[in-house]
């Protein structure tokens, strides 16, 4: 197996993007991250493009093909195309089957993309979109909502381990002050804990500003050999491992619902893989799409005791400058969360940390980072870990 | 790279499935392919699902994760699963990825699944979702459905090369006749070049016996790699090659309608991979969504010389006992075309009739099989090549 690097990288900006379509957003970003890496499209091997549910925020399936072709990588090159989706884990999937392909010898060149757009349709039928990533039969016919499922996350988190409403929102406003910092964030207001106490309530007890929102865009990636990396560009940065892991679909299921064993068996993996821990790390992504879920991500990815995310988080530890700096780019939270495209964005942020390129919101001085990506309530689960030096 | 077997495999029966939901006939299928090997489920490395559109026919994405979880992959052994998705060649691109994760060595046992439940939902909401297989912007808010399209390619071929309505009722009648020795196949009743062009017109000129089923159906296959694939069974079949190509995703914008370039460029690298010929491969599961399309995929892969397809057809070289059968098991016009499974059914029947277990359609002395697998009207193609000795 050959060792992998990622030689280019773009985000659109992320946000609600009604002069655009998917086809523009993804073209945007793949444009970009081939313009960052210095290549054009005909080194191009294959597309790997994580989307969670164009069917039913687009009315538009074979999202490979379509983006492909909107690429110029289809009518002559005829560049394989291939769509992944694990709800919102759907991009963090579409680079691991990136890298598979570049590390197995298949493929040299290859591009993983992730794109979502979801403000064509109303926020209701965009609720009822997200809710199949749940167990349909079990949860959404019952009525559960995501704010649902994670409000019954937090509920118990608070119950066992006395983690308070205050907790959650420090990692809201953590959040949106590090998108403050990237321009691309689709929210760069700061806010207070007073600001999500008051804010109204989605689903006791999390707030609205303890969600994260409904987002159109697009991220891309594009991946070498390791070998060959250096050819494109100074700043080659690597892939230590990709690891994911599967759980039960609907929540009732599991084992323990404060805990994401998804997450808990990914990370195993992919420490081993790198030969790292937590220790290692100096950033992680993780995935916020409640307050809630970044406190049982560190947690479940070992950056805090079991029980103490809510603690460590208001301590500071989480912040730019902290012990462990966790969504620096405003995460899901304020960085927004097109579904598709959050797994991919999580990698772009990592890169650019580790190059130095993060400007106001740079980590000083980061070796190793780590993406954290989940699909409906953890049922997928995907981390990655990424180095400067090979 | 390793060599990589087929071990297992099983298909569900194909049809409108009312009593059984996508989760019931994916774990029917899954399981009966694991007995099939002789394995269970501690065994699996990963599992890889096509499926084209769970969230317009089921109200269910993260389609992945629900398999692992009804198979009992999930809970304990978190075992990674991925949907893949390319429209009606999502099963193909799922055999594709499978093959890539136990030849690279990441993987030693994969399962290559493929379903759709399409029952679920009315005629008129089916057509809506795999209308998502086409441009959207460009074809289906113009109101080109798939048989619309294909009545296209139909017209240019008739006008160009003389194909006739009575030539494509050749290939329904053939594949109904082979449908009638399957005994999963969605209908199993002979018909007559007189029934196809007395049956009611869809888009002229493509009758309804011109056209492939809505279908609920299943099917999987085991993979390992080729070295210990003994221990498992005694007859294993060998990947020889796997080809994935991209087109653009309208119609409008190819260089011939009448020719689909994708598959011409997967099965020319499929058979550089394979180093065989045309002449080497003893029969063929081709994805005749409609007859024209069988007519195009025997010449585009090969079989039969550009504008031939028809003669050929009516000549009965594709017949069982002839020249080169075609769609042994009844092909999608006859066994089914449930979209996100035919990929893998078509993979199924090759595996069956190379074992010498295809009964009373079985092809004597086969050693060379190929699969053919499309997207929408082109925009992807995945061609496999498969064998009895190593």
């Amino acid at each position: 197996m050959r060792d992998v690097a990622i030689i280019g990288v773009k985000n659109t900006k992320f946000g609600e993007l009604w002069g655009k379509s998917l086809r523009d957003i993804v073209v945007e970003a793949g444009a970009g991250a081939l313009e960052d890496a210095g290549i054009g499209g005909k080194e191009i091997d294959s597309l790997y493009v994580g989307n969670m549910s164009g069917g039913r925020f687009i009315d538009q399936e074979h999202i490979g093909a379509l983006i492909a072709d909107y690429s110029g990588l289809s009518k002559n090159l005829h560049v394989p195309a291939t769509r992944v989706e694990a709800a919102c884990a759907s991009g963090g999937l579409a680079l691991r089957q990136a890298i598979m392909a570049v590390a197995s010898g298949y493929n040299d060149i290859v591009i993983a993309a992730g794109a979502e757009k979801m403000t064509d349709v109303g926020s209701e039928e965009a609720s009822s979109a997200l809710a199949a990533a749940a167990d349909r039969e079990w949860e959404g016919m019952a009525g559960a909502t995501f704010p649902g499922i994670y409000a019954m996350i937090a509920r118990l988190h608070m119950h066992r381990y006395g983690t308070t409403s205050e907790q959650l929102a420090e990692v809201a406003v953590k959040n949106h002050k590090n998108g403050s910092l990237n321009p691309i964030a689709q929210y760069k207001n700061r806010i207070t804990v007073d600001d999500v106490l008051n804010s109204i309530m989605v689903a006791d007890p999390l707030h609205i500003f303890d969600c994260s929102p409904i987002t159109d865009g697009a991220s891309a990636l594009v991946l070498a050999p390791a070998d060959i990396a250096h050819k494109y560009t100074d700043t080659p940065i690597y892939i230590r491992a990709t690891a994911q892991a599967s759980d039960t679909i609907a929540l009732h299921d599991r084992r323990d619902i404060t805990t994401l064993d998804a997450t808990v068996v990914a990370a195993k993996r992919a420490y081993s893989m790198a030969k790292l821990k937590p220790e290692d790390i100096d950033l992680v992504e993780v995935h916020d799409c409640f307050t809630i879920a970044e406190i049982c991500a560190i947690e479940d990815l070992g950056f805090a005791e079991k029980g103490k995310g809510g603690i460590v988080t208001a301590n500071g530890e989480t912040a730019i400058g902290g012990r462990i700096p966790v969504n620096t780019s405003g995460g899901l939270k304020a960085c927004g969360h097109p579904v598709g495209a959050t797994g991919i964005k999580q990698a772009v942020e990592i890169v650019t940390q580790l190059r130095g390129e993060a400007g106001k919101r740079q980590v000083e001085g980061a070796e190793y980072g780590m993406t954290h990506n989940v699909g409906g309530s953890g049922a997928t689960a995907v981390v990655h870990i990424f180095s400067r030096e090979r």
